[in-house]
């Protein structure tokens, strides 16, 4: 069974929840982006992703990428579905018109990427780098590199990679010591060896434009040495560059996308920005390849949902609970309490996570594009404190979850034919890279949080409060949420002061505490949008994963506060 | 890396801990197990388990098992491992001198399990299966199939498998519907298709026995009408039987056992205890295989605890907080609290879990052996209580708490190199099979507690209150666990009686609700044999897990009381 995108739910989300055209037509770019063209254009999406990228993941996984000789190759129908999905234009989607973009908003594009992991998580990896290596070059890239390689990069006729990590060198990015040494012709001549680069090497475009992190001979050791270049694997003149793919990884899963060795042997390049600034050129795109991996995380967890309900509805298996008259010899798996728990908190995390994770798109766009100022520094804001949660809660939601999904499914979860366990084994590495989710804890808490004594996630918390205008709505319990959390914001920011480690061992608490009161202020967002929901057909559905909510979720939140003030003391 | 067990820890939980000697010596059958023979027993069998099972673990993952024309071959070297382990006596270790064992305790038999899963849980699951064959042939065949079979499977020159799950029959053995049709000769000839057989088919022994439930012609439907039989791969004529192996499962993990489909295709074979009774053989040896996947559990979570704990403290990466003096461009990743905690977290659970499994294994003992009825019905309903709580508790943690040692490698924990991942997917099995964790929840809660109306498990943890004879030890949060249990158990047992539903809604939570105070008893324990630990040269050894447990591990304890309380209304 092929993934196939449930598009009336997203609609129901943007339209009704988060009422998105409304808020995009506010701003100059987008007067004409109204709820039709939005429908349509993820309804083409969806066709896409269903027919095109979905029928590929099995394959995907149990062929994999091949290497031999230094050439990697896709497996079967990976380069024909890339051609085609470049040539329609979707990777252009959010890119400036100016650039040959299409001008769209972030929000579409992050649905179209969350639908698309959701279909096939290996093969989304290679057009999901070029959004970064765009925004990259856009802004920090010379005119003359802008000219020869953005617009290949915003259409995807060109992919994109990152190449930071190094041997020994993977969350430690001061440690990175590829050189690049200057030549008489302006270039730049790189050497070292770069490990875990997603589409280091490939056959689905006929060139790879790397951005690879290096150091000039001069420079100071530690992450301010670091300078950013761009080093095509096919040169101007046509010619091979010296970046040869020495290996690609034996991996627990995500066997449709390469993860190269990459050995740069003076291969020629080019500086992207100043030098000693190429972490910040990279640091630039960090919100918004995070949200991708959050995203990622949705619409695995969202794939593996789907199967396990659609399994649970056609199984039968012992008696439910209850249900002692029915005529068949076992009642459905969905009938069982247990198995009913896990589809219904999947659920809630998948739905609130799309709340909050379109939302975080939307200020995306205001970060971009809103005339003022004001509103511009509270959207950025969002998406900085924001960003991280979503991040390490939703991937760590699709691991745990999808497995949970894979119970449901008992001994036949475990084998390869229902392609759940593959959702498992692919969503694993999204815990992982862009930042592994202990550090995205320690970016939220000790870079975000105590950086300005708490001001800002203060006042994020303050406003989750002033949204919520129906006072019908129980929301008592958020507030008694917000109220805490702020309170134990500022226990932290005093207490940290005088023990600078602490925040260390409670990051993870914190961020979970705080990615609980967001998912309960996006299900209060849901439940206003369905006011008369209690009396329509389909009212399990979105009241199921409420309760869900209420029963099993939120209480992590007591839980994490505890074992944050056990550490206050 | 291979694993190698470390010794020095099971016998400080075999010896200091539990004093295991002392309590096996008051049985008659092992006055003769001191201490020096049981120290001897392990260090031997985890010689064997280092320097012969563990080396095979990696080429078990990666070459598999393969299947072609109904046969299947183990991977290199696992049919020579396997020999020199049934020719040594291990499968008989714990088995009865009549029957060719060496009649030493069940709980020597435990701890050599955990070792060979930690090491090698694929090879494991062959010799796995023999005890539970062999104490359902002990105790229900007849005197004829005991002469041919019971030695050979005693030793393990012969292996065995349970053939149970059919299509759309897995934890619901009432839909089974393999059919035994009786001969003049007072044989059976069995049709039908049983899947998920482990080791149905291999090339480790010279014969294979099934035990395979199936139903009469005259039976009833449901779980009465099935009885057991005995199936050999080759009769006692030396011809092959009608057993046919039709193809093996593409896992998620496990890929040096093999799971097999097996046909029956009127394949001779002779009934095990009486008609209709095929269920009750079976159950008997349940709570033995139970505490053998528990200990899969354990050893898995220690094999991965194990590398973990070697990176963390091998490699360097970032500067931990507090440590800005060092010489080093970076600190060893075990200096950063959320790998410490990671760390100290999953050696809690081993810990604790061992001292929990050993006792339930010396319970086994107690109750085959004992001379006093009162006695050996405590320790029944210690094994029936606690079983299931370490089966679903311990292999759940060792899914995600492998998946935890994971996250310490970063990066490098995703690809194959480092033997990480293959643990995550191997571990994933043992939360499914021999009933899934859910399953072992209703089995506590509904069949075990509910059904006595609460009397056992409120002596159970009067019982571990008793047992806490040191006064001086922090054991007042154990005896506010226990209160609170007995008083939650008093409620769900008077609430449950007119809401049948509610039980199957807070299974799990009770599970694991138990699951944490037994964990704390098992550390009081642990605390009580090291009084002066404090003063140690390896007082972190044992300090940070005890610390880990009351900072991260117990304060789940209140989060399911408080989901519990909330369906009680």
């Amino acid at each position: 069974m092929n993934h196939q995108p449930t598009l009336s739910d997203i609609h129901f989300i943007l339209h009704e929840v988060l009422r998105a055209p409304a808020s995009l037509q506010s701003l100059p770019n987008f007067a004409e982006v109204d709820a039709d063209l939005m429908r349509q254009v993820l309804d083409e999406a969806g066709k896409f992703v269903g027919e095109v990228v979905a029928p590929l993941n099995r394959s995907g996984d149990e062929v994999g990428c091949q290497f031999s000789q230094g050439q990697v190759t896709t497996p079967p129908g990976f380069k024909e579905a890339y051609q085609a999905f470049w040539q329609a234009g979707w990777p252009a989607l959010a890119c400036a018109p100016e650039d040959g973009g299409q001008g769209l908003p972030t929000v579409l594009e992050a649905v179209l990427y969350e639908m698309l992991s959701a279909a096939n998580h290996g093969w989304t990896m290679a057009p999901g780098l070029l959004h970064g290596a765009y925004e990259c070059i856009k802004h920090h890239a010379s005119d003359e590199l802008k000219a020869r390689y953005l617009e290949k990069i915003a259409s995807g006729e060109w992919l994109a990679t990152m190449c930071l990590t190094e041997p020994h060198a993977g969350s430690d990015l001061g440690l990175v010591s590829t050189r690049a040494v200057p030549q008489p012709d302006g270039s730049y001549q790189l050497s070292g060896t770069k490990i875990f680069i997603s589409g280091g090497e490939h056959d689905l475009s006929e060139n790879i434009v790397h951005l690879v992190l290096a150091r000039l001979p001069d420079a100071s050791p530690g992450p301010k040495g670091l300078s950013l270049f761009l080093v095509p694997k096919f040169l101007p003149d046509g010619t091979r560059s010296a970046v040869h793919c020495e290996r690609i990884e034996e991996k627990m899963g995500l066997h449709g996308s390469a993860t190269c060795v990459l050995r740069f042997d003076a291969a020629t390049g080019w500086i992207v920005g100043v030098p000693g600034r190429g972490l910040n050129a990279m640091f630039v795109m960090m919100n918004a390849a995070r949200l991708h991996v959050a995203l990622q995380g949705m619409g695995l967890l969202e794939a593996a949902w789907q199967k396990a309900q659609a399994y649970a509805q056609e199984r039968r298996q012992m008696r439910a609970p209850g249900r002692r008259t029915s005529a068949a010899q076992a009642d459905l798996i969905i009938e069982h309490p247990a198995m009913r728990r896990i589809l219904d908190t999947q659920r809630a995390w998948i739905d609130g996570g799309r709340v909050l994770a379109y939302t975080t798109a939307l200020e995306l766009d205001m970060v971009k594009h809103h005339p003022d100022a004001q509103r511009r520094a509270t959207a950025e804001r969002w998406c900085s404190l924001v960003t991280p949660v979503l991040k390490a809660a939703w991937t760590e939601q699709a691991f745990k979850g999808s497995s949970e999904c894979l119970q449901v499914f008992g001994g036949h979860g475990y084998v390869r034919e229902w392609g759940i366990e593959q959702i498992v084994r692919d969503s694993r590495v999204s815990m992982i890279y862009e930042g592994t989710n202990e550090i995205q804890a320690i970016d939220l808490l000790v870079r975000k949080v105590l950086a300005d004594g708490g001001a800002g996630i203060t006042s994020l918390l303050a406003s989750l409060l002033s949204s919520e205008k129906n006072s019908n709505q129980p929301s008592d319990s958020l507030g008694s949420k917000v109220k805490t959390l702020t309170e134990l914001t500022q226990q932290l920011v005093a207490t940290s002061a005088a023990d600078p480690t602490l925040a260390y061992w409670v990051a993870d608490d914190y961020l979970r505490a705080v990615a609980l009161t967001l998912l309960q202020w996006a299900w209060l967002r849901i439940q206003q949008a369905r006011p008369d929901e209690a009396g329509t057909a389909d009212a399990a559905r979105w009241l199921n994963p409420a309760a869900a909510l209420q029963h099993w979720i939120l209480p992590e939140f007591a839980m994490r506060l505890s074992i944050i003030q056990a550490r206050l003391g």
